[in-house]
């Protein structure tokens, strides 16, 4: 038999997901939500749709009344899995030191690689399930988490074991990125890297829950051509393409991106409209960043570039995320959100679907209409205490997100019928 | 009889306030404090202060550990009180809409005006305490709340009123500001206007609440000579001078502040070193507003002119605030200490004395505590869940903190022994 698991009514404003053949919102006022069995059975005027799922029959009834509702937030970005605290080296960079005495003092990248891999199996699972906790109590329903702090097969397939483990017992909708080449680490040369990663690591890896083989593309890490053995290497062994492309340089990761027709390409500080279009044109989604440039002091990436290269296009035209990591330390695609939109000057309309049915695209999920709120997709549920999603840009450094279902199930907050 | 109204221990960093002589943070490792009769009664190491008054004697007993403990955040500028809803707007202009237009179709100030002289005196208070309570759940405990969408006697005292009525009724802490000159209502000029400030406005209101008298000195909005008038006419009524200053243009507002001995000028964003180092000779406190930076995507001040002008000078160099207003709509002095960091690059010890003490001072309250930890001052004390005061901005757009006392109370959070 069937069950009612939520109905959620009297939203003033129901966000829907993009409407039909453009990149405008499609909303409801007065609108309703029924989730039947985990999935969405019915979105509409809350008139037709408690006529269908009456609130009284319902697991979970939420007045939504003066509320906006909203389809739960993709995280397509996060290395959400880590150990150790390097708020100190924040503090330290804000007092002036610089970054180069940071590093040689054993601060940066490999500080959390060698916390990774002093930390037990056990705490592993900890940590990340306390960041999964705070991105779900920020509406955060599915989550992109990429390994890359093993930097070694043993490591690495631990990260990928405690991914499985945290997501198994977890609300929050996991998606899987192996990142063997976030870095290389000091006992080794790029090359010699490589060849570990493709013909160690990878053939281990694959075995692990990751749907996703990603690169850090970058100028003294990972060159264009390692990056395509890598991916290539990734795509036998059943991983799609995914690559941190043009973030602090312009080396060719967009273009290589476009060329492997990967499922995204992340960061694009320095894309120029000539990658935006290649990215369009191959259906690869631009996932943008904006927390980082923030916490780095950078200049944004321009989303207006992404936007009108995906003109006329069907595939996602840009993607938001957190890149929750010890350097850029944020679970709020809320807080994503309200940088889009004061910072990068994007449209809140754009920003919300850019944090919800895009960012699906950037994980190979719009299809399955993760990220909207329409029959048959999953019954992730936001209720925001505020009255349209204009407020969640509108009002910075505010969770205004009240409630949280996922599967039609209360996950955060709540308060019954 | 006394009463131990809350004992709070175990606190891997408790933040007591600027250390003697310096701009640095004292802080406790392992860290309690101990409020009596509203005031705190003992701050120092938990075996200490345990010893003295046992956690199983207090209405309140909160284990901090591995937590941080700090004074509650003291938000000095803010025009909480107003009704209506702009948010329309911020999304019109992020899609392209030229301010100009906005303003022709009755967008704006004088909106805000229009929906505060039609809201029932009920409708004020409720809407104030409204904000006070987002503003308390994310650690203010002392708050400036200023009036100035009245434009008119009868409003501006309805607004003093209901600033009043909430509160007494709230547990924030609320300093009072009249602000008649905000902006020039449209039936009117600059001059006749100033005219209505002084002769009408004033007299009625020195009966209220406010302890300040401020002035929105600005090009096309009021003069230095004319904000000279007013803040001339606010004091012969006993209210201490405060001031919006160079803003958007470099109008001579900061010598105006210094030359009047203000308690405080704000914003700022034009000042120049020779401005900071006139505000420090003449003991005015700086006030920044980064989230107003932020929303209109303007350049931040420079906090660093200021705290080098502060050096050898016993006032508070600087201080935070978060604006909040229909166009600034943040409720978070952490959101505005992630700011402070991440976008002006202030240290984060910097950055919380300017939340906190530094902040006391730009409303006159630096002389009774406010904003510190320290025996005899108000028990105002934040738990956040969070290892050290670094925390706050290293992650930005997470309301980290997790229980309010005020005056020992628990106003928000708190768990329990
Ligand atoms: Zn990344
Ligand atoms: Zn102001």
């Amino acid at each position: 038999m069937s069950s009612l698991d939520a109905v959620v009514h009297g939203a003033r404003e129901l966000v829907v997901g993009p409407a039909a053949g453009g990149d405008t919102l499609e909303t409801h006022a007065d609108g309703a939500v029924a989730v039947v069995d985990g999935a969405v059975a019915a979105v509409g005027d809350t008139a037709d749709v408690l006529a269908a799922y009456p609130a009284e029959n319902a697991t979970t009834a939420i007045d939504a009344t003066g509320k906006t509702v909203l389809p739960g937030f993709v995280d397509p970005h996060t290395h959400a899995l880590f150990a150790g605290d390097r708020s100190d080296e924040f503090a330290a960079k804000l007092r002036g030191k610089p970054y180069q005495e940071i590093l040689a003092e054993g601060g940066g990248i490999l500080r959390t690689v060698d916390a990774v891999r002093a930390a037990s199996d056990a705490a592993l699972v900890a940590n990340l399930t306390a960041q999964l906790d705070v991105m779900l109590a920020h509406g955060t329903t599915t989550a992109e988490v990429k390994t890359g702090y093993g930097l070694d097969t043993e490591t690495e397939c631990r990260m990928l074991d405690a991914i499985a483990a945290a997501a198994a017992e977890h609300p929050v909708d996991v998606v899987t990125t192996f990142l063997g080449a976030h870095a290389v680490p000091d006992d080794t040369d790029a090359d010699a890297y490589v060849d570990a990663v493709i013909d160690d690591q990878l053939p281990a890896a694959a075995n692990g829950p990751a749907r996703f083989c990603d690169v850090f593309c970058e100028a003294d890490v990972f060159t264009v051509e390692q990056s395509r053995r890598i991916l290539d290497a990734g795509r036998e062994h059943g991983l799609a393409p995914k690559l941190h492309a043009e973030e602090f340089t312009r080396l060719g990761g967009a273009q290589l991106a476009a060329d492997l027709g990967a499922t995204s390409a992340d960061h694009l500080l320095h894309a120029t409209p000539e990658d935006a279009a290649a990215l369009a044109d191959a259906g690869v989604t631009p996932v943008l960043l904006p927390a980082t440039a923030f916490v780095l002091d950078e200049a944004y990436a321009d989303p207006q570039q992404f936007l009108a290269a995906a003109d006329n296009r069907t595939g996602a035209p840009v993607a938001l995320g957190t890149d929750l990591n010890p350097n850029c330390y944020t679970h709020s695609m809320g807080f994503v959100v309200s940088l889009a939109c004061n910072g990068m000057r994007m449209a809140p309309a754009d920003a919300v679907l850019a944090a919800t049915a895009w960012a699906a695209s950037a994980l190979d999920r719009g299809r399955d209409g993760t990220g909207t709120l329409r029959e048959g997709t999953d019954g992730d549920v936001l209720v925001v205490d505020a009255p349209s999603h204009v407020h969640l840009p509108y009002n910075p450094g505010v969770n205004n997100v009240e409630a949280v279902l996922t599967d039609g199930t209360v996950a955060v907050g709540g308060g019954g019928a």
